[in-house]
């Protein structure tokens, strides 16, 4: 059975097919700077070489016409005939407190994610289009609905509150919503796997470390706390967003700058974190490169990143009352030796032993790199929240009327 | 030699009167409604009852002048004669980068302090008041500078920038600062004294928690990091401070509630914290008590308190790659033995172990209340902010000329 996993957003469409009998990944692929008119299609399909098309591509709905028809492509394509496809993940940034798990879409889901515009207002309404887009094209075939916040329900109330007037939360849903909550339970269920221990007795704590960047403490295979807030813009520091920030900061700002709340709001989401530090740059690669030529603001910013992640590990195994594995994944998560090895060696008063040697390797795909010794296991796990989104949406289909 | 300690509020003068050859408190006192015709005047002497006073007084001057009336009068006074003050130390809310020690205050020392009213503008200009009050009526006696940002100016960059542009901070002066500075060095220095080992050696973790509330690391003696941050409103939840928010909640707010800058700023810190949550009291006694009675927002408030109480503990372990000590003060911290084994029965994974009966037990004063077997020694230290003020005073005279 044929599963396709979409991430719709404003301006592109992200998509990857499943085979599910295998869990293979047949095709992925990405329409890009959809409104205009030079859009650009790529297509990869393993072990061939990536394929790039140009083409006035002015909405949504005709993206997905794009997509199913290159799905479909007798040279390119790998289905007989867009049929084939059973059903359609998506992922949705925001759930609010209606999504614990994957849903079907239906009218009322519908309604739901369109309530949720407010708490998500640049990816919710995204999705929706996406949603209508193959509702036009594939009217028959259900869709199915993983939000980034669901995996984060089950954190407890005194960790999704915030510590202001309580009828903030009943009034607006001013709450801990976090995110990459599919990256956080891909990578956490894997871990356990790895390490061949049954979830249900782990604490783990998961960084998610890309251009957004957040850490969650995975207690028996549940969130019991993120660093993402109500918005992706609390918690650590990332390439562009500050992360923590004093509050009182914004009417510091306000009343000494010639700035309006909008600016600030921009401010602190793309000219901040790491950008803001370094002054030159948000990607990780570049800074540490920069840090290695003896750049001060270069080497500022990556001990500051550092530091700060170190300080939720700490934090969540203080929430968690121990540790028994930390995971890194995300872009920076999976590829930066460095910064695992920055992080990990003041952790030994946790019992954190790094294998330096291994951590060095150069290799892809899930690896163990502390030392046999270490009382904590410490973990590499490529995320693949498209192949998660996939599998719930096969999970959904086999007890939503077992289509196949 | 006789020192005087001075709090000057915008409407409050606090003093204590100490004999330096004891270090004894010889009388405390405070004014209150400066400012009104019905001031009110509070009187302590150790060992004989709290004497009152009401009556009109209009400025911070005939503060002073009221102040030093009452130390040298015949039935409650303990002076025969004013000059026998030597010195006149100041708590000071924000020093800025400027101040990392006790300072002789001087012209210079003056226009610096003023300099900080946009940092502190609800303290700074009232201390300048009581230190120009001071001039004028004892305008030979040393005044000394203790700032509560002093003790935290030892914490290295990567802990007190904030991850936004760097600019901001060349500009404004936005960073870290940190407050309860003097309290953190005090208790920090008599539990090392307490244990027997030289604080170089030692890592502690100070817990101010009172009406506000803020957590340091200690390492070696020096403040490494510090929970408040810019302003007192960041870090630990407090009695009617949020601490730490996602700040992304202000421009929600702002986008919903028909609500000024000021409206929130002051909603977020007189109007959140244990007060906003539990709807009923900032006073932790009275939600413990209400948390008894079955309350269910109360049992709530307190959760969240402890438990970010508890993360930053976590969280400071791994700033310093360990810990040796964690200790408790401030009226919650030395009194609520309810929270100090809440906090302390989840943090089991550093080799804490609290002794329940210890804890349990009703003695004032300093006292070790972890296990001898707890590999970190857990301790209640009643602060005393104004003797170290009176200490710092005393050797900033003795440093600067050796004045007796």
């Amino acid at each position: 059975m044929k599963i396709l996993v979409m991430n719709s957003g404003s301006s592109s469409l992200k998509f990857q097919l499943f085979d599910m009998t295998t869990e293979g990944l047949l095709l992925k692929g990405c329409i890009e700077r959809i409104g205009s008119e030079t859009g650009i299609i790529t297509l990869k399909r393993d072990g061939r070489d990536e394929v790039k098309w140009t083409r006035e591509i002015l909405h949504h709905s005709e993206a997905v016409r794009s997509m199913l028809k290159f799905l479909t492509h007798t040279e390119v394509g790998v289905l007989q005939d867009m049929n084939e496809i059973k059903a359609v993940g998506h992922r949705i940034v925001h759930g609010g407190e209606w999504f614990r798990s994957a849903t079907l879409i239906n009218p009322d889901v519908q309604h739901k994610i369109r309530q949720l515009y407010d708490l998500a207002p640049l990816h919710n309404p995204a999705h929706m289009v996406g949603i209508q887009a193959v509702l036009e094209h594939l009217p028959e075939v259900p869709q199915i609905a993983v939000c980034d916040t669901a995996f984060h329900q089950s954190i407890p109330q005194k960790a999704y509150l915030y510590p202001i007037p309580y009828s903030l939360y009943k009034k607006y849903g001013i709450r801990r919503y976090g995110f990459h909550g599919t990256s956080h339970e891909y990578v956490s269920k894997r871990a356990a796997q790895f390490i061949g221990k049954p979830i249900e007795h782990l604490k783990i704590i998961t960084c998610h470390l890309g251009n957004g960047a957040s850490c969650s403490a995975v207690e028996g295979g549940q969130s019991i706390d993120t660093s993402m807030g109500m918005t992706p813009l609390e918690g650590l520091m990332m390439g562009t967003r500050s992360g923590d920030i004093d509050a009182a900061i914004i009417p510091y700002l306000l009343s000494k700058e010639d700035l309006t709340m909008n600016e600030i709001n921009s401010m602190l989401n793309k000219h901040s974190g790491l950008l803001g530090i370094s002054g030159m740059s948000s990607d990780v690669r570049e800074i540490q490169q920069a840090a290695l030529e003896g750049e001060p603001r270069a080497v500022l910013a990556l001990e500051m990143y550092e530091y700060r992640i170190r300080k939720y590990i700490g934090a969540y195994c203080a929430a968690m009352n121990g540790i028994d594995a930390v995971v890194f994944t995300g872009g920076v998560g999976e590829n930066s030796a460095y910064l695992r090895q920055k992080i990990c060696e003041q952790l030994t008063y946790l019992g954190l032993k790094l294998d330096v040697e291994k951590n060095m390797e150069r290799t892809q795909g899930e690896r163990l790199i502390s030392t046999a010794s270490s009382s904590v296991s410490i973990l590499v796990i490529p995320t693949n929240e498209e192949l998660l989104i996939a599998q719930k949406t096969f999970s959904v289909l086999m007890g939503d009327g077992g289509i196949t």
